[in-house]
């Protein structure tokens, strides 16, 4: 039996536990949705108001040159490499993930002419699903057409029409890792690119974009990156696919030279021709501050805690009544799980709602999904006693059932 | 002659006066540049910081409900409504002008079969061009082709080819206003359909959208919106064109129902479908927050004062030894011009920098052309008689030839 007392010396262990005070988490709550949004880093403020008050404030439009917001989305994006396992001049921050996937899957369906394929897996989240969709309902189907498998199935169905494979490394409900050597290695050998979206493993736990041949990848900025609601996304392209490409959304950004105001789009260097339109920076500048709160730090040194978090919540859960309420839904060995865990209930959304009353923010997906995130950086492993203790407070009370949680708002 | 007694006398008779006090102005220059970046409105610091610790800190994921993030896009959309002539119900806040640009021309060509002709006017602002461009290359010369022609043969140009007509507002360069009334008339006449860039327009002349018929239109929040560098942009598309369109950046935010994750895309309804992926929060409560700025205020006042600031400057000019020296390429009807000036000087890009040395921030854009503007809420009448002084001294000690001004930066 693990108890409060070998928890709490769990936290005293930790090497990352001084993090957490690098984070203004409210005292009376217990966050476990930093894989929806992560929490605010304490130093962000501060930041944004010396961005506000001593450069758009003082030097107004100067400050595009003065203060580099001009270069603003390639300093974010090598900040974030390291993260991503990617080598310099590889990473630029821009737009969202759906922005991005579109400019990746256009430019790579012209780098396989004669193939129309875009093969995904149908638990995909779903927006990047819908990106293809938009695709190919302009390209129409003989342009472009989107095949959605099971994940189990992925690599039997890639063949000679497939010219991109589109996947998250970790799927957004069960945690499932997939396997991005062994995948991205048979897309080429069925002679597809590939892209992942790395939405739920980035900032958590180890992605090594250069080392498995990745072709392209986007992620996003909201998440274990903390970078606030909406952060900039960024997209990643391999330095020998950097010749200029055809990406459709050629805004003024990405053309080699914005201020020559040519009529004619020429596509700028290397990432630079990802960028589109002009990027929102404050928000851009959000999401700079918080890549610092990584410094100093190694992914394995984030992914090792984020095991041990999920372990702890998996061992309290077995040990208790729980066990036999919650049925895991993400894969029972850790190392095939990204930094969540999800378990089907049938009143999972009434857990969720109960749960989060007694100040636990979690949150619940469709259909049947209570899902906890590990946010390596700022949950600490009483927040995990806590958690589940209050979850078997909301089961013995049944607060799951309260006619309240009935209807379901649009956000959850 | 007018003195600059005279000038302090507009001041004090300026019924938008009192408006420069909301705006953090720096005390040591005059800023003519806020139809590149607006002026960061005072109550902005605030209103983000509260977001920052007490939402996105504080309530965190639960804040896109609680605090109605959700509905962030379409509130944005309905506070920048009343300035460029639209009813409720048809102005969304999102992305940027290229990205949004994109997404209408794709669906204007879907919405007119058989036509394949993109029209639009040379000297149009290069991003709309591109984006056009970008269209095309994805498409094929058989799917979409952009065509531009000098602004004087737009309307010579339209036959039954064209499925859409490509905009600005107000150009860019000379600040000159096309007739958006006649010449939307004159698309529809040839089965066209229009879509606007309002950049230079919205929030400092009248635009009247729904009264001139308009299909389709973007602009940008960071010019005399106030929103901050990068501000998020807006689509306006006509009430009857708001069934579900073939919008290809068909992101979740899009869906009618995107916490259903559900695989496959349905449009939302109205100006929903328009959304493509998560908004980026801090920069678009930055433009929520600058929109207050307008209450209480018409367009005619805005433009009335704009106005006046700009004939005040070319009335300075004429009676100095400067109108030997510039040549206006605006034109020379002021009714016909917008919120800006543009003089034409061999040495434009030493003058600017000159300028701005001495405290005046105008902007150069190639070829030659000097430009200023003028922001209705917080340009004075006094900025531009200190402005015309200081260029007169530029002139005097002949600064514009400084060798340091031989090579341009990237950003001016």
């Amino acid at each position: 039996m693990i108890s409060e007392l070998d928890v709490l010396a769990m936290d005293q262990a930790d090497p990352l536990a001084s993090r957490r005070a690098g984070f203004a988490l409210p005292s009376d709550k217990v966050y476990l949705d930093g894989n929806s949004l992560g929490a605010l880093p304490r130093a962000t403020p501060q930041r944004l108001l010396e961005v506000l008050q001593e450069e758009w404030g003082e030097d107004l439009i100067s400050s595009w040159n003065r203060h580099a917001w001009i270069e603003l989305p390639q300093r974010v994006g090598e900040k974030i490499a390291p993260l991503i396992g990617a080598g310099p001049g590889q990473v630029i921050c821009c737009d969202s993930i759906s922005v991005n996937l579109f400019k990746l899957l256009a430019a790579a369906l012209q780098m396989r002419p004669g193939r129309q394929l875009i093969l995904s897996a149908s638990d995909n989240f779903p927006t990047d699903l819908y990106m293809a969709q938009g695709l190919s309902a302009l390209l129409g189907e003989s342009g472009c057409r989107l095949q959605q498998v099971a994940e189990s199935s992925l690599e039997d169905s890639l063949d000679e029409q497939v010219a991109v494979l589109l996947l998250s490394h970790v799927n957004f409900r069960s945690g499932r890792i997939l396997d991005m050597q062994r995948i991205t290695a048979a897309a080429h050998a069925a002679g597809a690119l590939v892209i992942w979206d790395l939405a739920h493993s980035a900032g958590a736990l180890p992605v090594q974009l250069d080392e498995c041949d990745v072709d392209f990848a986007v992620g996003c900025g909201y998440k274990y990156l903390n970078g606030g609601p909406g952060a900039p996304a960024y997209v990643y392209a391999a330095k020998h696919h950097q010749a200029p490409l055809q990406q459709p959304l050629s805004g003024w950004m990405g053309h080699r030279n914005p201020f020559a105001f040519d009529p004619h789009y020429e596509p700028g260097e290397g990432m630079q021709q990802f960028l589109c339109g002009t990027p929102p920076i404050l928000s851009m500048i959000a999401l700079d501050a918080a890549l610092n709160e990584f410094s100093g730090l190694t992914v394995a040194q984030l992914r090792s805690k984020s095991l041990a978090l999920g372990e702890l919540f998996v061992d309290l859960v077995a040990q208790s009544e729980l066990a036999a309420m919650l049925v895991l839904y993400s894969p029972a060995e850790a190392s095939e799980r990204g930094s969540q865990l999800a378990w089907s209930h049938p009143q999972a959304y009434g857990l969720c709602q109960a749960w989060i009353e007694r100040g636990v923010i979690a949150d619940f997906r469709e259909p049947d999904i209570l899902r906890v995130g590990f946010a390596p950086l700022y949950t600490g492993f009483a927040d995990v006693w806590v958690a589940v203790e209050s979850l078997r407070a909301v089961f013995a009370a049944q607060e799951q059932l309260d006619p309240r949680w009935q209807q379901r708002p649009r956000v959850t």
